[in-house]
């Protein structure tokens, strides 16, 4: 019975991370995310309490299933850009989620696990650079910034507008080559 | 009376820029615009039909009002990138309708002088290249596209979910120079 309570509450977050990427919080509709899993309302709300504690866990459960998924190396950071860029590129859902709370969830403390995996990664850069692998040009956090956003060209799920289509891996080429150029040492 | 009607359409696009930007399309609620902006609903619903149309209204207002608003220049490419996080910075109504527009409008076709102004721009970037003064490592497409993401870190309208608040003077002395970094011709 538990078993089977624990299915029916991963369907349900299963089903709400694609209704909650397509249509943001306000936009989602709870009676399709029931329909989806095959589930019927009320256990919805059983399990979830409301459409915007459900949109909380399933943005928890994708955000701290996707940390990590992309290995962080701080001695390979053009490697992991391209890397994030096939990441994104095979889980739009997961860049749409994340955009959606950042436009709606504006003053929402970020998840533990999040902010722990940003700590290791701003620490690796700093030891790279003590190390004198990585260019001491830019902060460990700026430096950081810039490469997960230069990663995002690809997405379509960014405030820039462009009537140019995206021509996947060219942008990869690009993206990887720019961050060769802001981190190697010699120059 | 052709004057006043004006008058009351401007006031209502206002509200539903402020509005929209807040709460994007789904969620934004068009007697809050009507109220805000001093109308009644029907007036709103004659000028723009419905909530749908509004939004579309109120964006293409605002896209065509803010283009070129931060004049390109191909051949100071890192300053314009500052200049434009500065235009960000003070005007984050339009990155937040931008980035709901991505969401919510993904299959919508880009307004038309947003296109021009794109061409405009590649078109200089080209240019500046086949003059030696900006580094051909890049397609034009692709480093146009590298220096909008990357004016962006500072905007919190992305998918980018970070622990760290941003210090805005550090994040723009950090682009302005990465965009010298990958721009300049010789290295």
């Amino acid at each position: 019975m538990a078993g089977r309570g624990e299915e029916t509450r991963q369907q349900i977050l299963g089903a709400a991370i694609a209704e909650f990427s397509q249509h943001g919080i306000a936009g989602a509709r709870v009676d399709r995310i029931a329909k989806t899993a095959g589930a019927n309302i009320s256990s919805l709300f059983r399990y979830f309490g409301n459409k915007s504690l459900l949109f909380d866990a399933a943005f928890d459960a994708l955000a701290v299933r996707s940390i990590d998924v992309v290995p962080f190396d701080a001695l390979l950071l053009p490697e992991y850009a391209g890397k994030l860029m096939d990441h994104y590129q095979a889980n739009a859902d997961l860049v749409r989620l994340s955009a959606w709370y950042q436009l709606e969830r504006p003053s929402e403390g970020v998840p533990d696990p999040v902010v722990a995996s940003e700590g290791n990664k701003l620490e690796a850069i700093r030891q790279a650079q003590a190390a004198g692998a990585v260019s001491t040009q830019f902060a460990p956090h700026e430096l950081l910034s810039m490469i997960l956003h230069l990663s995002l060209i690809a997405t379509g799920a960014t405030p820039i507008i462009s009537a140019t289509a995206t021509d996947f891996d060219a942008a990869r080429r690009s993206v990887v080559e720019a961050v060769r150029a802001l981190t190697r040492v010699e120059c």
